[in-house]
């Protein structure tokens, strides 16, 4: 999926809220336990009870291979489900990978290839040629992080370079703007960092912004707005826990619904407030 | 295995060879696309065949995920027979992770607990909380990227820290030691960069370092043998495309032993000259 189609599709359903499919064995309802294949079950209830509500959806990988090779099959059943049913969902492979060019090679082969994902996350520490493998690929993208959200954020990702006296999440943004467009590139900018979005919207004003943190993690969607819209929206908020583990009855998926749809109409009327809408 | 065992088997092997199961379906003989499943075909003859010479093994995930389930599934075969029949080899997943804790605590229960791994590659970028999970687990390890042998390490890797006056490896390493010790933290250095290694053997005396470059990436063993071993050897060079596609023909196992063992001469002569055996 392009740009251009993406951001069709944000205006089509007043929505830039991307559904977090962290899906714990532990954690899912019960009576899906009994079922052949509980994960995809849930995957597949959350998504029917969502998809109308949300622009992209965003498979966190560790929670799959938490299971081996059975959790990767449900994986590749979403992402089949997710493409037959919903083509214009765009799809997130939350993987954090990254490695020399010849292995990112395979992991843009696994992303791409052998699953139909729109986009994959990777950790820029390995550099320039860890990420151009992913975004070789036309209409394929890389969302690659910037600024996380967690604790340990901290401890690399504010050391100040000497020369440029920028911080190293600056220095990511900046010198990974010439290995990519804003056709194939995003940024992973965590949402509790929502102060900092000003200063990062001045050195990627085109970008797309994947913000993982609103909901669980306590971001604020006005606030992460207010900073981080642009005239083609140029966000996708994740939600996960706060929409997919609302109930854990047998009206998990009813209640996922709602509160996707609460959101979404907090989304429009921001959207609508940018006049993006 | 801790620290104390896997010296142990270098001693005992006269070896600190680590073998990359870098298994490409594209790159294994022809001759076994005709069995039920070619990549674990060929990891089987290529353990049996090198397991003498060396002490530690290093699947590369993106190999195995590019073929999806299916890769994951020989992954797991192959795990669960060097486990049953080797179980002294040291065992290291190479996938390149870190994340939130909460998602890492999920890559920890994947490659600790579904897969028996004894340890796995993390990146830095997310800090201390990415980390911790994984050597929250009694005898296992994290690899943490410090100074890689790619072109683009010199993208991030070596900005300096305008405060301490540290590259960004030196900070990983240095800031890093806090979270772990040298039983269950070692550090991944690319051996491309052998110049650079007396420099990390001053920051990090006693931890393993993983050496990923000797072979096809060019690395010289003389000189990461010259600035990198301590008294307990503290390093495990892995060589893959050097060793497991000497030959593409029914052969290849055999040739793959005869390139392990001239390694494992070269080693035993270097710890003899170091006075470690």
């Amino acid at each position: 999926m392009n740009h251009k189609q993406l951001f069709e599709q944000i205006k089509i359903k007043r929505s830039f809220l991307c559904i977090g499919l962290d899906t714990d064995i532990l954690k899912i309802p019960k009576h899906l336990l009994d079922t052949p294949d509980p994960i995809f079950s849930f995957n597949k209830e959350i998504l029917d009870a969502t998809a109308e509500f949300s622009v992209a959806c965003k498979p966190n990988l560790a929670f799959y291979e938490s299971l081996g090779w059975q959790g990767w099959q449900s994986l590749e059943k979403t992402v089949c489900y997710i493409r037959e049913k919903y083509p214009n969902i765009f799809l997130i492979a939350d993987a954090k990978r990254g490695d020399i060019g010849n292995t990112s090679d395979l992991y843009a082969r696994a992303f791409f290839e052998k699953l139909d994902f729109d986009a994959v996350t990777v950790a820029p520490y390995m550099g320039e040629d860890s990420v151009k493998p992913f975004i070789a690929y036309p209409e394929k993208w890389i969302a690659l992080l910037a600024l996380t959200s967690n604790k340990g954020a901290s401890d690399f990702q504010f050391l100040k370079d000497e020369k440029s006296g920028d911080q190293l999440f600056e220095s990511v943004l900046k010198i990974s703007q010439t290995w990519g467009t804003t056709e194939n590139m995003m940024y992973v900018v965590g949402a509790t960092k929502a102060e900092k979005l000003k200063g990062i919207r001045e050195i990627v004003p085109d970008h797309f912004l994947l913000i993982p943190g609103i909901g669980a993690q306590g971001g604020s969607l006005q606030e992460v707005a207010a900073n981080g819209l642009n005239s083609r929206c140029g966000l996708l908020v994740n939600s996960s826990r706060g929409i997919i583990y609302v109930s854990e009855e047998t009206d998990f998926a009813e209640k996922a619904g709602e509160a996707a749809k609460e959101v979404q109409q907090e989304m429009e009327q921001l959207l609508k407030e940018a006049n993006i809408i």
